[in-house]
């Protein structure tokens, strides 16, 4: 354990789909990433999923290290979602990266306004 | 309704603070920001509160207008927090700096490392 603060990356990123089907299916992206958080040995600490009435849902995963968070949005084709990994058990920056990497390809989406923070 | 979709304001900051306790109790924290929530007609679509032992806390709360969640590390008088309001319904950029300066209050806190994201 470190005896200091160490920043961690808090990634965010808009993502653009014509996958609205994918942006309404909270269940199967659900499944995807508890998935991802237990391959990548993240810890889960808990965890809120909303399904909004046939339409998109809105997602905060609070992990040991941080959080993940989606909201979806069907109507307008995108999703805002962001990943945050503390570095404190271990650096984390790469895991980051290949979480919203496989956030990005689970939509079959590109990114915008993406945003790469150290905190 | 919009519809075109509006980006939001999303506010993250680091928060330095002497008053450690603060930090580690939860639960007093959770009751503010459970009356703020309320106060400022926004709704809550879930949330997690994640105590660590015998240190900080993580949480998550879940809005139909995004997320708030804050990271608490009273070993190092700090805290990561974000607040992600959209403006689907409404304008909410004012509320998203109101909370952000309430939550800073609250733990009678400086800022740092802050950021400002439309998303």
């Amino acid at each position: 354990m470190n005896t200091k603060y160490s920043p961690g990356l808090h990634y965010l990123a808009t993502l653009h789909t014509s996958d609205a089907e994918a942006l309404k299916d909270m269940e199967a992206f659900k499944v995807w990433l508890s998935a991802e958080i237990q391959a990548l040995g993240l810890t889960q600490a808990g965890e809120v999923w909303h399904q909004f009435p046939q339409a998109g849902f809105t997602a905060a995963v609070a992990l040991t290290e941080s959080h993940i968070s989606i909201h979806t949005w069907p109507e307008f084709q995108l999703a805002t979602f962001d990943v945050f990994l503390s570095n404190f058990s271990r650096r984390n920056n790469d895991t980051v990266l290949h979480l919203a990497q496989g956030i990005a390809s689970f939509f079959n989406a590109r990114l915008s306004n993406i945003h790469q923070i150290e905190r």
